[in-house]
This record gives C-alpha cells, structure tokens and sequence, in this order.
C-alpha cells in the first residue's frame, strides 16, 4: 500500500500490516502515522527517495510505502454476513474503474464486492488509490469462475441483477421498484464488451439505466453509481 | 476531432467541419465515413500514417482526424431554449471528468452543460473521447465568470441545486423530493476543492448524497451521475 492515505487506512483496518518503508521527508510530513504504526507493532524501516521511488508505481511517490497482507477473501465468507446489497464485477480490467466501482458500492453501503472473471486485481496500485481506502472498508472476493459467483450469491439468498443497457427492466420504471426493495447482488460487465450473455441470461432481471438524451450509453463507473444508489435508495425508505 | 466515433458525431451534427486528414488504412476500415464527408462537401485530405500521428493525441492513433468549428455558444444561447435539467461544472480540471460528466448529463437528458471558472476545455482530446460523442449532442458554453453562469441559469427559471458532501438537503430525502421536480440546474466542483463556499451559498440548496457506507465521499463524475439521475427520475414521474 502506497501513501499516506492508503497507509493510515491499512494501520485503522483489520489487515495485518507487516513493514513500512519511509522517507526522511515522509516522517517529518507524517509523524502521527510513523507512531502508529511503531505502536501497532509494524517494522518501520528508514529508506532513501530513490529506494522508496523503486517501490512506487506512481509518477510522484509520496515516501511511505506498506507492506500488508492481501485483502480478499473466499467468497462465501465475503457473503457470510448475509449483505443485502452486492456489487460483483465480471471482465473489468482497468483498475482504475475497479477501484472506482469499490468506492461507490461502499458508499451505497453495499456489504461485499466480488471481482469475477478477468476482472483487474484490486490490489492494483491504480485500484487501490481509486478506491480512496474503500478497499479495506467492506469484504473483497475473486473468483476466475464467474458463474459459481453468481451461484454463491444467490445461495445467500440475493436477488441478481444484471446491469445492461438493453434490458427488460427499467431502473427507474414502477415494475423496477419491487424488485429494487429485495437484497441485491448487481452485477456490472467490462467497459469493452459489457458482461458476456449467458451470465446477463443467469441472472433474474437485466436491468436498463434509462436514456433520457442522445447518448448510447454510460461509462461502467457512472452506470454503476446510479444502479448501487437506487437500491441504497429503495433500502432507506 | 480524432478518430471514426467523433468524426462520424461531427459529420452528423449541427457543427462545420471543414477538412479530414486520412490515412490509406483508414481509409479502407471506414468508407462510409470518408464518403459522408466527401457528400458534405468536406475536403478529404490523404495522409501518411506519420502525419496522422503528428496529428493526434493519442499513443494508438485511428488515421482520421477532422477539423470543425468550436463546439461551444454563449451561455445564454445554450439557455434559451429553457432546458429542465443543465450541469454546471465549476473548476473541474480533469478533462476525462468533464468528458465523462457531459456523457452522463447527455444521459440523464440535461438540455445544456456549462463550465464555469477554471473549467478544463472540453474541446481538449481527452474530454471529447470520454464525452463519446455527447459533446456533439447537447449545447456547451464557457465563462470563465462562475458568478455571472449561476446568475444565467437563474435567470433562465432554474433552481440551483449545489452538490455538496456537507450539504444540508439529502438527495434521497423527504425534502429533496419537492426540489428535484422544479428546472434544475446542478452545480458540480473540481476534484481536488469541490465548490467554491461562496458559489455553494449563492446556490438555492445544498445537496448532499447521502454515505451509506464508511466511504468519505464519491468522485466528481459518480457524484454528478447520481445528482443528474435523480432528477431524471423525477422529471420522469
């Protein structure tokens, strides 16, 4: 993990945080986390600029770089407290879309993101930084086989959703809104092909964000944002 | 404008294009296109794969790039219509976001889009091609005057709605509901500062979306997608 704010979310979180490399510069910038992590018990080792540049993937490294162990999870403990609202990505490879979706499925209190298929690792530094700190806030599970995904979530009793722009249902439309109010899993295609048709046909609805103006479609992450608020919508009311 | 999906929305639209440089391979994928501009009257001019490049801006060039007219009006064109729904973004220097935010305004059936104070161009490459192709579909103005676009927008009969993580009226609120139905336009700040505090308190209210999860706040573009949709949803019903 790379960063003050990717550090100080990995030193607040559950995930066991091994060593930190830091700068001269980076200590004297960010005392408060240098103590926190000597206090949790974390090898804080002293490192040049050129040392700790070597360990960035960024254009600007900040100096404080974390050694931590992976965040995922099987998923079936990712849906073990029973969520009632999901998000599972199926072929998204850029990370920073990824990262992006893992930050507004936390923010319309969704309790688990599922990364299936060929979809980008999310502890990709670009994901990782996307997420502003939302991939240690809520459970993170991969799995290659994307149908056995789908199975998992609807033995946890979730109601499938499949995010397509020619679906049957419409998102906002009065026959959406009953469904909306059942514990969700959403599923979200890539940005180049969308989510392949026997996982769109697996799922129980295929839900369509309406197109008011002339555009074709929306990108992944702004289809996303409106999909997971519609059920944090419905959830609230 | 770069490659065959701009091209092809500016031969479409209301804009002059006046000439389109084409490479031999370009040539050969997109007939169609090189033809409409032939009928157009555009000049249609051969290139080497070498001159494309110096053309673009981008690391795999497509060999088709046209020169048309500036999108953008003065802002009290893009109002006269009287549009229901207008986006404004304020200092939003991103390119990629303002591209992505005109998509989703374009959406969610937004009549006009504004940039305001330190917006980016959004004739720079990189917003054209987030935009896909909805720069093309809705009217554009620039004024580098924030004030004096909020002063428009109210002019033209709009609610000026401020989206604000802090803001006092919930999105998905009881009291949200009454807003939403009236014209809106909604006022979005850059990435880095959000929106001016004197901006967000000319605005007629300050909205937030509401966090469900432990996520701090959304991106620019995620947040607008959420905003605009919302009223969509209400100017549907």
């Amino acid at each position: 993990m790379e960063g003050a704010q990717a550090v100080r979310e990995a030193l607040g979180a559950d995930v066991p945080v091994h060593e930190l490399f830091v700068t001269p510069d980076a200590t004297e910038r960010h005392p408060d986390l240098v103590d926190a992590a000597r206090t949790a018990g974390v090898r804080v080792v002293p490192v040049t600029d050129r040392a700790a540049a070597s360990l960035s993937d960024t254009v600007t490294p900040q100096g404080l770089v974390a050694v931590c162990d992976l965040l995922d999870v099987p998923v079936e403990t990712a849906l073990a407290a029973r969520p009632a609202l999901v998000a599972v990505l199926v072929g998204v490879s850029d990370p920073g879309n990824a990262g992006t979706v893992i930050r507004v499925a936390d923010a319309a209190g969704a309790g688990a993101v599922l990364l299936a298929g060929d979809t980008v690792d999310p502890h990709n530094g670009k994901a990782v930084r996307a997420s502003t700190g939302s991939v240690f806030h809520l459970p993170l599970a991969r799995d290659r086989a994307a149908g056995a995904v789908l199975d998992a979530c609807r033995s946890a009793g979730l109601t499938l959703l499949a995010a397509d722009g020619r679906g049957e249902l419409d998102l906002h439309g009065p026959r959406a809104a009953d469904v909306l109010r059942s514990p969700t899993a959403w599923i979200f295609g890539g940005e180049a092909h969308g989510l392949p048709p026997e996982l769109a046909a697996a799922a129980d609805h295929r839900v369509r964000v309406p197109i008011h103006g002339r555009a074709e479609s929306l990108n992944l992450a702004t289809a996303a944002a409106v999909c997971l608020y519609a059920s944090a919508q419905h959830r609230s009311r």
